[in-house]
Formats: structure tokens, sequence, C-alpha cells
């Protein structure tokens, strides 16, 4: 299978570094093999080969911040735009790992559409695209026969997707609820073991969870972009951020937090999504609820169905593992079953 | 998609109501319809019909008893064995929902296997047969570009085997442990509320989540065959009962759970696979891992990843609406993908 990649940031780099290191493995137990033949980046330049790129080298020149240093090579071509990697015609799929937009979700949402009328599959772990044109995108690789996957875009590489859309496709999901931003389930967490919220911040932007704008993460419009796919996804209904209820942990002071445990309860920011909308809201939940019982930076959904009463998956949330791992899987899925959408 | 099924308990009464329901959906949704043709049970009779049989009389016969009352039809074969069902040519999948006996797995592994033979897939709830031969019948299915799949097999509807085969396909599974027999975990939730191990196997038995001889459950057995089950589909190990360390529940008394709460730990039957063995055991855990949290007749299961981590899945163990819904998972990823195994 023959990759197009936007953006190589930590997620694109934990992806090819799983191909590199894992080549053998999944040639031998699922038949699968891949070459990234293109990579597209805003920071470190372009890279194009039509008979693949060498990972090594790739990872070595994106760790010194600048693919100039990737090796000169027959065939290769530098700066080339996305969508002259797209005429090209040797690729496969587009791999969308661009930094994810909320407002526009472009430039990577037209990338998205040129990819799937050239007849490429699309697998993404940028939520943008997926948030804000679910349906268009949808309908567009249905009416070519592709395949539009986006595991990486909530909870990283724990299968949320594939556990809702296809593993109880028999079911009717009636309503999802989780802890789906791993930034602020550790600052609760953190402050839970004595933290002031500001301290519990302050570990989390440390550690690399949070960053130094951490508003995206703590004001909920993170979790907020992943409930909108799940709408999409679970509902068939695309939402929009202005239909959401959106607040985030904030406002959470050690005092609310003392006071719930007090009550035998436990805060956690709980993204909802039903068939009439949805909502990110820090929420007290009862210590025997499975959610309450997920700390530190893991994430967790619970599942309603009409059959099955609830399930729930708890994971990783986050990492460049994690994520490239998430997008094999789709990759996989794509090579299990080409023409399903 | 035509069906024969083998038992037409409460499992397979389940999932006749299911295809009776959800007819409409299931064509709107997943492009998906399948007739029953083909019924063999041990104490109800048989009956045959290539065009289909019709699902609501089935049911009320079912209930009623015996399949006398199943009204006549032209066309209708009453009393067929179940090899000449297979041999009549009109099935695409045979639905195995026999009770499960892991010391020999026949009946139904001789009919899975000519099953496989004359090109039909294969889905099954009872254990046995994947318990005891799934080298065999894989590596048969495989030459003959067949499936077979067994969902319904451990934790009933919760898709446990999707997630750990399907949806982690490009993660290895370094081992897996969980609560995967409802009925155990049940009488040690009602233990922790202050009942005796015997008024709460009295109790489980009252509503049906224990049988009259319970030793099947309590003894460990049944956590065990899935452990075999498990040991195949995630490592490829075909191991035997006597290979695994088993013990139940059947040990434990009111002070040996009042002694893990004083630690702050809680008993659980923990069923768990690794490349190299299995175990059932009754085991102490920490109050804040996310399977000390999973009360009742609730089953979960932690898998470790090499590069994602734990992931748990938590949901139902049990239930004949929820084992219906594995049998159809399995009937819709056969359709998703008709030649994978």
């Amino acid at each position: 299978m023959k990759l197009i990649l936007i953006g190589f940031g930590v997620v694109g780099q934990g992806f090819a570094q799983i191909l590199r290191d894992k080549a053998a493995e999944l040639l031998r137990e699922e038949n699968f093999s891949a070459q990234i033949i293109g990579v597209a980046t805003a920071s470190k330049g372009a890279l194009y080969h039509a008979a693949g790129l060498e990972l090594q080298s790739l990872l070595e020149a994106a760790q010194a911040g600048s693919f100039a240093s990737y090796p000169e090579q027959d065939g290769l071509i530098r700066g080339l735009e996305v969508d002259e990697m797209i005429a090209a015609g040797d690729a496969d799929a587009l791999v969308e790992m661009s930094p994810t937009n909320l407002e526009t979700a472009q430039p990577a949402l037209d990338f998205c559409r040129r990819a799937l009328d050239a007849g490429l599959h699309l697998v993404l772990a940028n939520k943008g695209p997926v948030a804000l044109d679910y349906a268009g995108l949808k309908s567009k690789a249905r009416a070519k026969g592709l395949q539009m996957r986006y595991e990486a875009t909530v909870m990283a590489g724990t299968p949320t997707i594939q556990l809702a859309v296809d593993a109880l496709a028999g079911c009717q999901i009636l309503s999802a609820r989780g802890i789906l931003n791993g930034t602020t389930n550790y600052i609760l967490t953190r402050m839970e073991a004595g933290l002031s919220y500001d301290e519990a911040l302050s570990e989390a932007q440390a550690l690399g969870y949070a960053e130094s704008d951490p508003s995206g993460d703590v004001e909920g419009w993170d979790a907020a972009g992943k409930v909108l796919i799940l709408a999409n996804a679970l509902f068939g209904r695309s939402l929009a951020l202005d239909d959401l209820d959106v607040s985030g942990i904030t406002e959470i002071t050690a005092a609310d937090i003392a006071e719930a445990r007090a009550a035998g309860q436990r805060y956690k920011l709980i993204a909802s999504a039903r068939p009439d909308g949805g909502a990110v809201k820090a929420t007290r939940l009862p210590l025997d609820e499975p959610l309450a019982g997920v700390g530190g930076s893991t994430n967790a959904i619970s599942l309603k169905t009409d059959l099955m009463g609830d399930i729930t998956l708890i994971g990783a949330g986050a990492g460049p593992l994690e994520t490239g791992c998430a997008i094999l899987s789709d990759l996989l899925a794509i090579q299990r079953m080409p023409s399903a959408t």
C-alpha cells in the first residue's frame, strides 16, 4: 500500500517507526506492506519518491528538523505540493496527520476531498475534516467505493471507532459518554491528590501532556471536536461546535474536588454524544461508575446500546506509538475490506 | 445469507428475535438479510425449509417446547439430520449454539468440520469446538477461503474477539486477564455486600445466573474454556484444560472477603492467558485496578499490548439478546469480508 502523509510531527514519526520496526511481522501476520511515498509538512519541507522513502533516513531528517538532510537519491523529488503528489497517481491512500483546526479544517479538508476524488482511501488523525465535514467526505468516499477511516481522532489507538461502528454494527447505540481528553483527566486526578489547579496544570505541561497554551484542552474544545466526530459516526448527525454545550475544568477548585470526595463522588470532564446533541462538562460521578475509576491521562468511553446494555472501553488517549497504531489499524482494515465504506 | 442453526435454546431464540425485530433496520443500514433455513435441536426436533423458516412461528414453537407445533407448509421438512441439512447445499453458514462440552466438543465439532468441508462459513456460540480444535477448524476454514467466527464464546456480545483480533491487528497482545464468568462475579459481589457463599449462590440460582449444578461456573471451568479460546485467538497456542492452572471460588469465605476489604482489595475470579499458558484463579486486586471495579454479573477483559499499553473492555457476559447480538455481529463481519480468515 503506497501512502502520502500530510504532517510528520510526533504522530507521523510514531507511525513511521511502527512501519520500520514491524515490517516483517506485518508482512508475515497480516500480509501487509506499506511504503510512504510522499510526506508534506508545514515546517520540515516535503519529500516524494514513487518507489517509497527510506524510513530510517526520513525519521532522522525529521528529528534534525528539516527534510533537507534526507539523502539524495534517484527519483527523489523535493518540495512537491500535496496536490501534485495526489495527481501523480502512485498512491493508494492519503494519511492526514496535520494539526487539528476546528474552525475551518483547512487546508486539510481540501486535501482530503482531492484525495478521494483521485481515488485514494483516506485515513485521518487530524480531527478537523471529520468533525466539520464528515457527511461530505463519507459520501464522496462511498460514491467512489473508497474508505474514510479516522480511528486516531478519538482515544488515539484505543479502537473506539472500530468498536462502535464495526464490532457493534448489529446493535443500535443510544448514547455515548466518555473521558476523551487525557490532559484534563490528568489534572483532575492530580487535584484529587491535593494539588491546586495551577500546580496540576504546570505538572501536566512539564510532562508534555498539556501545551503551553492549554486552552484547547482545559476549556473542553479538544473533547468537543471528538463529540462532533462521534455524533456523526454513531448517529449520522452533523453538528457544529455551536450546537454543543461546552465547558471545561478551569472553574473547578480544590474545594469542589474535596466536596465531591466527601459525597463519595469524583469530578470528570465528561464528553457526551446523543442523537439529539452533545456536551462537554465537568461532572460529578459516583465512585462505582466505570468512568469514575479512570485516572491519569487514560481515556474511556461508555456506549449505551439497545440490546447489550453498557459497553465501556478504557485505554490510552494519546501518544505517538498509540496514535500511530490507530493509523496502522485503519490501513489494515482497508486491506481487509477495500470497498466497504 | 442462509443459515443452519444447531441448538435453539435461549441464545438461539434471542438471535431469532433480533432477526425478526431488526430485519428492516439491518437491510437498510447494513444491507444485510438472513433466513434461518434449518434448525436442529436435541429436544425440540428439527425443521428445514430451503426458502427460510418463519421466525415468529419458530419462536412460538420453541416456547411451546417442540417444533411439532410449527405450522405445516409446502417445502417444509421435519426431522432432517444436521448432515442432511448441510449436504442439501442451500446454506451459506452454520451457526453452532448447542451446549458446550469441554471434554470432546462432540457432536458439535464434527458438524463444524462437515460444514466447512461443504463450503459453509462457521459461527459459534458453543465454546467446545473453538476451545478444543481451534487450529484444525481455522486451517480448514483458511484452506476453503471461509471464515470461522466465535465472538459469542467470550463475554457474549461484548466484542472481545473483534477488539483483540481485528481492531488491534497492528498491535501485539502480550497477555490478557479478565473477569470472564458472570455467575462467580455476581456471587463475589454479593459476598462483599455481606452474604455468605451459600446465600449468594442461592440468590444467583434464583435469578437464573447460576445453574442448579453450578460446578462449571464456581469451579472455574467455564472461564477456563474461554482461556483456551483466547490462547488460540491471541497467541496461536493450542492448550488443553490440563495445561491450565484452574481453581474457582468455592473456597472463598466471608472472612477472606473481609480480610481483603480491610487491605483495600477485592477478590475477583481472574482468568488469564499468556503465550506460555493460562490460569483461572480467585485473586485479590487493589481497588484502583479497572477490573476491581467490575461488579455484579458484568464481565471485563484487560489486554496488555506492545504499543498501546493496557486496553480494557467492560460489558455484559451473558444474556440471550447479548449473545444473539454477537452472532449477528459475526455474520455482519462475514458479509463485510467474506474471504478473510
